[in-house]
């Protein structure tokens, strides 16, 4: 088999990231992205050099393009003819428009959080379900909260089994760069239950889930507290043990200066990870607890980037390039750098 | 019996508050407040024409105090020897050292939550263990925190049985007018699990519970999220119930306006209390949701002012004003003008 | 002549404290306050036990109302039947809108600074040009920063004359209690010049006057930094001489312990002032600094009650109750309570 | 001349960076850091596999470092002993303290802003004043906001002639991932005038300068408005041309979607640079305004990288490799990738 043709529809703060995922798996290629205006993220992969090609969705303005020289390579459908599956992050609800194309010209398709479900065959994980998504040709991937959160509680399930789960996610309300949207000193509290609650429980039918978000205004990352109950006593250790194995989570302690999430952003940014973006969630030992039967831990959310791995695991479940949860995503860590840390 | 006369050790956040909530008990006396510069606050208090007096702690420099006119109407001890009874809200550690002096002169006196348990004979809830205080001589309150998460698991304890509590506090890091704490768009995690949890398990010893805390960049109040374990099912109609019925909390809803905790803010201000200041904690009825046997709810926690009411009711405890919890929070309640809204 | 009769269109931000300024002054007899929804300051309103009557705008439900058992008065025109003037703080451009009931009903008005200058006969300031307003029926106030930038222009203009004034705005982006605007972590910039230098030229038109104006995440108050180049040179020592004098201008330093704009709103909150309000801008002694012939100062507005004075003097020259601003102004000051901390 | 050799001294937000850029140029060599904890950036260094070496400063616990497993390659005076000239961005206050080991070896070294004029011959500027620094032994940086400001004033006095400078910084409080400094809520008034206005005047003694500060919570850069007075006339475009021409100003507008710091951060780390820095100061078009011979704009300052290019002049400065500022800021922008973007 040769590479998987990979686009991507929507040139935003996700869009970026998977194209810049994708271009780093040795066996995907990424044909191109599409986006609409050209955007201060066009503009940047114009100053890097068009790394990659850009196409133009329907309806956008090519001059606003050729007045920063911005090459363009094509319209949306042509994009669309030349790969095997699209990656679409365009604003939510366009994901569905969309899809009418994808459908006509055959061509398989990847949705993020913002879509409804009802908009692929499979709402997905690339840890907890991924063998359901395999050959299939239409999947959605979970939020960024969603993701993170059930990288942690399926661990810990394979593992040993959960039956319940209660959250509280502190949700960082913009994005960095983000003017559009955010709060000034506010807590905003949404009507319970959380969706991501709900979620869980779709993708991991045989918890029962339920929880409460409250919006703060910061931009470095979502905060959730998890209290899992057990269907035997799980103790700190045994949730450690389970937390550090997995390439996804990066168990960090307070006194090594992890003190919160602004430290994880500042680390990553250290690191050179471009973006100063981090693939995994934190998880803090200090914050595990246990209570019971139950066992309660805090995690950290990178909004911008903790899909990018999931949805790259998508790909080869979809393409059938892996047929196992194991194997899948072993080779989207590898190609990620995933893991080096441990 | 005449009226009980009080004196307050520390004029700054609580102590201004202390003092104006014993202004309005008629069956107390407020004999002065103690402190030991010129701060804004006691300038506010010049500012208003001196409605209480101002005694000097030791060491401070009287000149200071002249500078601005502002009437000084004798020193600590002074203070001391006229009062029955001292509310110490000086800095965390002072109150312990004051104490020697409330010893040496036979005086009763409450301290706040930043002092250790030690330094009181009990550990306070105006609702929780009112009768142990009864003709104590020293008392500590509860946190601020504490004292409103008690306050709803106390009284859907008493109705129903409570096992077990789990507790996320998003805390807001500052008051209002802070610069010397603070945090710039970052989330800080404390180590679990967090005192609040710990104080109430020593407040109500037959419950379990556990919690993780985290700091956000806000001033206008405090959120919880608790999960609480009945020893029977708890429904949402079953918690409303009780929730309506305490006149410490406000039951409060979305729909209605109050997105988050700058709304009861705002709230309080439109209302006209003194420095938007409330009493009740906000309970929103949105954000209760069932789980099992699990009930799951948030609540504000108005930092500044929560307190005051049980302080209060420590006075009726300390000097056997009131014998119950019942008769002690309804006299606390009917002067503070609390229940009014029901 | 009578009590003047004056009725609020629009009671929200503005329009609560409008309200609660005419309530004070003994000349003026607030009718009545119309608003479209129950909203939170409509319920406080009712839980104060209403002080002043409410009267519905047309369109409002009045069932809405209902369900909350808050009395209502009658209907908009109603109120404007009954009233002299009406203070219209409706949402900007429903003003213009209200003006041709007034018209249509021959009745002064005064509309804020979100409305187009169009809307009035004149653009008006308490004290730098009340006599163009004396007798004429529709003004249009300036909004909260330039209501406070020229309190400090206008008092060095007359005493000493000024020609040229260059701004720089760290303007608040958000009040207490809002969540449908706000920053998180950025600093937003606007197109210069910034309308509040253009205003002060419409205003004071012998003065030449620029600025940028830069969106801060903060909610209590503005802050404004004024360079100002005198037709003579002007020493910190004459500047602060006239800022002293003035009643509206509470001239105040860092070693006080007024470190900045959280500083003042706590300050009032502990002055026991209505909603933490204050209608004096701030002046920080430590920031006057002199540069040849230009003056540099920092100066506090706090946006949600700053025009509330320069309001009821509009009342005031409108209605012809004082003929100048020196005898207006004073009467607005003295039942404001304002100029009583000097 | 073979490569010069150089260290670090602090491995912190601005050593980090120091390193990194000194990293890139062709003509230096990179020697090593010192620190004196395992802190998060040294851990970073670590994981990403030792480009540089590490040293330990005097009192350093080598087992910390160990229990980490990071190599270190000896102790300060090894580092100082190989190289010809330190960087020196130890805590404030330590550079005057390393400067007595420097002096003892006979090393050359730049310090950063947080020192002492005192501690060097020469306070240096890589465009105002490259040539002072030729060949003299120890230069002082000046501070982030200084050095852009300067870089703006500068270009325009070389150009025009700039009498009088009138500055207001909008200053972030924190950097990304602190939690020590930070506020939440409030702005913070500093005593007049801010230093960088007398910094300026140090630098260029042939300006006058005054300004005020005020510190916002914010972390993502400050904005600085600046009024300069021309010996001539300097209009909208005059300023703007050679605003254009310098290699370290970024000209960009609100219409591009730059609309305030956040943005130019957010671009940076769409750039793919590393940590989302960015050498050059944005400088709004919009911004630019005319008044008299008075010309006022706004600049942003990105406070983590700014002073990078103007520190490795100064190595270039010090060490006689270029005996001019056109020159010597030639080489360092051409290997730090500067001016690409025009």
């Amino acid at each position: 088999m040769g590479k998987i043709k990979v686009g991507v529809a929507g040139y935003g703060t996700i869009g970026q990231r998977l194209a810049d995922g994708v271009y780093l798996q040795e066996d995907m290629e990424l044909v191109g992205v599409a986006d609409f205006a050209p955007t201060l993220a066009v503009r940047a992969l114009k100053e890097k050099g068009m790394p990659y090609d850009l196409y133009l969705v329907d309806g956008a303005d090519k001059s606003a393009f050729d007045k920063y020289d911005i090459p363009v390579s094509g319209a949306f459908h042509d994009l669309v003819d030349k790969v095997d599956i699209m990656l679409d992050s365009a604003p939510a609800g366009v994901g569905a428009k969309n899809k009418e194309i994808y459908l006509e010209k055959g061509k398989k398709a990847i949705f993020q959080g913002g879509e409804k479900n009802s908009v692929a065959d499979v709402f997905f994980h690339g840890y907890a379900n991924y063998e359901q998504g395999v050959n299939k040709d239409y999947l959605k991937l979970t939020s960024c909260n969603t993701t993170g959160l059930i990288r942690s509680v399926d661990c810990l399930d394979r593992a040993y089994g959960i039956e319940k789960v209660a959250i509280t996610i502190v949700r960082r309300v913009a994005d960095p760069g983000d003017y559009h949207r955010g709060l000034t000193n506010a807590l905003q509290v949404d009507k319970a239950p959380t969706h991501q609650a709900v979620d869980l429980m779709t993708i991991m039918p045989h918890i029962h889930a339920t929880g409460i978000l409250v919006h703060t205004p910061v931009t470095h990352g979502h905060f959730i507290t998890v209290l899992a109950t057990g269907k035997q006593k799980i103790t700190k250790e045994m949730a450690l043990e389970v937390f550090r194995k997995h390439p996804r989570i990066r168990v960090v302690t307070l006194d090594e200066g992890f003190l919160g999430n602004a430290s994880l952003f500042k680390y990553a940014r250290d690191l050179g990870n471009v973006r100063g973006d981090m693939y995994e969630i934190g998880l803090w030992e200090d914050s595990i607890v246990e209570s019971g039967n139950d066992i309660m831990y805090g995690i950290h959310i990178p909004q911008e980037s903790v899909t990018i791995p999931e949805t790259i695991d998508a790909i080869r479940a979809a393409c059938g390039m892996q047929l196992t949860s194991k194997e899948g995503t072993a080779v989207t860590n590898q190609y990620l750098n995933i893991g080096r840390f441990q």
